[in-house]
């Protein structure tokens, strides 16, 4: 890291933490739930929207179903939560549907979980940004033109809050967290006391109607509800994070897990619960676009649709009271906490694909605030990427995301069965009721997201959602392909128990490269002479033959003792004829090797780089890939561009140092002499 | 190059060419003419239409001024090519322009002119991309829909055929001019004798009325002809790059050059001026937008309008008939060549400005096929990027263009008027009457396009063509700190007359990486080792304190020779310790110097690269600042992925050649003992 960089990393990042400090950032319970809450809880500010839009397709017949469907989600979410329980004790070590089933069901499955959820840490980012704006539009529908840029800072601001640390970032979901479970709770209890007295709430959308082509038949009314059931399945967002997160927690982890999530899910359940049945009973109606509807004030594309927690908050506290303004407030702070939880997960996830040799090695390294760095960044331009794409949009995001989701669910109770019985062969008699109780929920969890995820299969894979399954598929296949590297050079490159050192070359051949005769080269020459090759020579290579005969000449005058060696190259190449050149030397010897000394110039600023050596980057590429060679930099830090601070400075003392040491070589018989 | 990469390159470029061929690729008149000819009479394609178009704004009463305009755009092509005539022949080096004006009025006023061209050049390709692709959709409507991709498909295709080389650039430019002149002419006098004879065409747009809101004022009405005048003036586009493109005619170059201008000039005047009256007999009616025009049978946005060129094609010889094919295709043909023209130009310009300091160095380099590879991707690049902006719209694109095409129109006369100033300051008497007549003619011509450009300052720029004026300024700013930065280098780096070399290193301590102990790394130590450094020491940074230990006790266990030293990281970097470690041992002595070596992975493929290597990027960077040191990669080719091709067979060449070398080694006295 330059330290050019230095200081602005450092006021955005804070202060650089030592690694047996690390103990620190462990997750207390107060901490963990709000951390990892946040992206469930916070599912009820889309999945309640998604379902009723989906429902909306199907006109009023299918809206009567709101609630059914909304029981059906809820009971699906209870018995998913409920069966994470015994996961998260089974695998204190953390992992979630990765780590089940990679150990029950093999590493192609683990490899299949691993990248449904490194596919939807990415898109809960982008769904939860995506969502916040619609919150914030929706009170300031000014903003509505700049939906994507907003959302892609969010993400940004995100991403800059966990470089800076996790602990950091727990302290910022807490408030979020509770605020929004306490101002959407005082909002459905407020709503259902006014239906109770009889003075119901009444939805600024509720004299819409959706538009909609002629009467579905039962089939297509079916699905429909079906896909809206899906829909709503996003309300499980984030309960495999917890899982993942389960090494984050304070011990005793398994069980500060497993309780963490019965909160996360009870609460989950009564929000969704609570705002959908007040949405159906406010009248709520939405649509996938405003142009849906009938019965609007106003030109449909001049009109921006507010989520329904905007419509219940404002059919509730008043337009524009201080109750609405405080839901769109917790709604977005909720909704970015969300994105900071996967935020939270992701670099865990990718850490220990890494260490396992699944993902690049980066990865696995921490920054210097402990925190995975090189795994928030990677997170944070996958999640811009998705967004930029889809243009912030939440209904095609969920479509990708909830594939992705109920993968990895299903993936993990499937294993989790297989995980007891496995156990069931083992245990006595007497042992025998946990895990038969506990094979009974997960193959009954299964059961619940293996048909969500049919039904996802059957009806949004058409819609678009095939995206993330190639997504998956592909992710799958390049982590295979990266272990598979790491795997055949760790052979490759691995001693023998007796394999003792290289054997030592028997000669050294010193090449310089030269196209002028100016200090940079005088030095490279007087370095390339301190290594004590076996032969030393000057090269050139003739590019321009009038160039060429020019420096011999200057070569000759100024008596320069080492000899200059001009290769021919009628088709003005360099690489070729240098490389050609040190085959030919080091081919002399079997043991041989060449040192091709690069004279180079350090620059001060990027753009000063275009304008230097750039003829050297395909020729250490090429000079690298011939056996035998090692290729020598010899830097000459440039002090001609002063104001360009830190490098400059050092450059300068550098220089001032080199004069020191000629004035210095002057007076010293070391000294070689020109002729 | 990779040889990876040669293969194609090859089929696309074809064979290398040598040097001393390079007279070969001198341009005769014949394939001259063409050549720069492609770029003005091409203009009749567009600057017809941009007449029409901007006197449409001003509704009947305008357009009945058409011929008047049309007189004056020919008069100002016709005085314009004139006086390049003298200038040709006063700088037979080529430049044109930025030659004339850098040389008369001095380096600022050249960079200005300079910085002009280049954005000229890059404006010509895409105005003549998106004109060629409106000709195209004009007879096949159905591909309107993908105009900007086929607009940059066709500069990328223009690109290739460079890159192959300037000869035959030429020879593909010859078919579609003079196919282009032939075509247009006959259409031109079969018009005008259907017109004497009484049979007057009639355009298909005849019948529409272009829309216009209140009645014009006369100083409305007086703007909108002088707009129309200056996008007319798109007629001279070219002109200049003749001047440019003297050094690639046969000598005698100025004569050559000259009689090339009055035949292109002569050519461009006779199309212009026909197109136009028949353009006007025929009652061709087109606006900037279809929805502009009045009495279309179709909704406006499905309405795809007709270049003028295809509308007079259709009314002279039927809808759908061969004729009217025929133009459309010599006019993308021609459109194209004209493009061809610009990737003649820039980068003859561009290394005439990189040999001078201003560009950086690489894009005087030539490619190795004479052409200058670099040069024309970098147009190509602009190009395109223009295009994307600008969605390949033709009006827009030529209100950038024609700021700079007259700025340095202008900056050429006011040169050319100094510079005969200067010639009779020193003429003798007898012979003034030259110098005379060419400053009468520089002045005429300064003021025709001093004139438009002051009408495209004021009517233009506020209209977008800032963003030309903008870019030419940042390009002359950026070729002028260019310039000062090559300056400073090569004077930084300049030898005294008497200086010696460098002053020998007194003792060189080398310093060899190690994270973990495999082959690489025990190749790394007998390759330092065989340096015969004074000192010598291998280091690891202990980011991971256990897998230091780990590396420590292996390091014992296998009696390597060489010490290890393990730097403590508490903040988990790896550059910042080696750097300071390598700092403390450079200040031993004054004349030391450090040698770090570095194992390095050479991968097979791409992908392969970001699993390899990624750490050694930031400590090259940061080593290099460091005064004193010089970093040696120590390359180890992955012999693993067998599959890769040529580089993975050549790393797998030189493992067989290391193990024959550790076979001959293990029976060698050379080879160093483990203890």
């Amino acid at each position: 890291m330059s330290s050019l960089l230095a200081v602005p990393k450092r006021l955005i990042l804070g202060r650089a933490r030592r690694s047996d400090r690390a103990d620190d950032t462990l997750l207390p319970k107060r901490l963990a739930l709000p951390v990892f809450a946040a992206d469930p809880v916070s599912s009820v500010a889309y999945a309640t929207q998604e379902l009723l839009v989906i429902l909306a397709l199907g006109g009023t017949a299918a809206l009567v179903l709101a609630p059914e469907v909304a029981v059906a989600v809820c009971v699906v979410v209870a018995v998913v939560v409920l069966s994470y329980g015994p996961l998260v004790r089974a695998y204190p070590g953390g992992g979630g549907s990765f780590a089940v089933a990679s150990r029950t069901l093999g590493p192609r499955a683990g490899l299949v979980a691993a990248a449904a959820l490194l596919v939807d840490y990415t898109l809960t980012v982008a769904v939860s940004a995506a969502a916040a704006i619609d919150a914030l539009v929706s009170v300031l529908p000014a903003l509505a033109s700049a939906r994507i840029p907003l959302a892609v800072g969010a993400v940004l601001l995100v991403m800059v809050v966990n470089l800076r640390g996790r602990q950091e970032a727990g302290w910022s979901a807490m408030l979020p967290v509770y605020g929004f479970v306490v101002v959407i709770g005082v909002l459905v209890v407020t709503g259902l006391v006014r239906w109770a007295g009889g003075d119901t709430p009444v939805a600024a959308s509720a004299g819409y109607e959706v538009e909609r082509t002629g009467d579905l038949t039962a089939v297509a009314l079916g699905l429909v509800v079906l896909r809206s059931f899906a829909g709503g399945g996003a309300a499980l967002a984030g309960v495999d994070a917890i899982a993942n997160g389960v090494p984050a927690m304070r011990p005793p982890k398994g069980r500060n897990a497993a309780l963490t999530l019965v909160g996360v899910g009870a609460m989950t359940i009564a929000l969704f619960g609570g705002v959908i049945t007040l949405a159906v009973l406010s009248g709520v109606t939405v649509a996938r676009s405003a142009c849906d509807l009938r019965g609007l004030p106003v030109d449909c594309t001049q009109f921006t649709q507010q989520t329904v927690l905007a419509q219940l908050a404002e059919a509730v506290f008043g337009a524009g009271s201080v109750g609405a303004v405080l839901v769109a407030v917790v709604t977005v702070a909720v909704l970015l906490a969300a994105a900071n939880s996967s935020f939270n997960g992701f670099p865990l996830l990718a850490a220990t694909l890494a260490d396992s040799g699944y993902l690049p090695r980066q990865l696995a390294r921490r920054g210097d605030r402990l925190a995975h760095s090189n795994g928030i960044l990677v997170l944070a331009l996958g999640a811009v990427a998705v967004l930029l794409v889809l243009e912030a949009q939440v209904g095609p995001l969920l479509d990708l995301y909830l594939v992705g989701l109920f993968t990895s669910f299903t993936l993990a109770q499937v294993g989790m069965a297989r995980h007891w019985g496995q156990r069931l062969r083992t245990a006595r008699r007497s042992a025998r009721r946990g895990p038969l109780a506990g094979r009974a929920l997960a193959v009954v969890a299964a059961l619940c997201t293996g048909s969500v995820l049919l039904v996802l299969l059957v009806v949004k894979v058409p819609n678009g959602a095939w995206a993330s399954v190639v997504l998956m598929v592909l992710l799958g296949v390049a982590m295979q392909r990266v272990h598979r590297h790491y795997d055949l050079v760790s052979a490759e490159v691995a001693l023998g128990e007796d394999e003792g050192p290289d054997p030592m070359p028997a000669r050294v051949h010193a090449v310089v490269l030269v196209s002028r005769l100016h200090r940079p080269t005088t030095r490279a020459l007087s370095y390339a002479r301190a290594t004590r090759p076996s032969t030393l020579e000057a090269v050139t290579v003739a590019t321009e033959p009038a160039a060429a005969r020019e420096l011999s000449e200057e070569w000759g005058r100024r008596r320069v003792s080492v000899p200059l060696r001009v290769l021919d190259s009628p088709y003005r190449e360099v690489t070729r004829p240098l490389v050609e050149h040190v085959k030919a030397l080091r081919a002399r010897g079997p043991r041989d090797v060449v040192t091709v000394f690069l004279p180079e110039y350090v620059v001060a600023h990027w753009w000063e780089a275009v304008l230097h050596n750039q003829s050297n980057v395909w020729l250490r590429a090429r000079l690298s890939a011939t056996p035998g060679v090692m290729v020598v930099s010899v830097p000459w830090q440039l002090a001609s561009v002063v104001a360009g601070g830190d490098l400059a400075a050092r450059a300068a003392e550098g220089r001032s140092l080199a004069q020191q040491a000629a004035r210095m070589g002057a007076a010293d018989s070391d000294r070689e002499p020109l002729a």
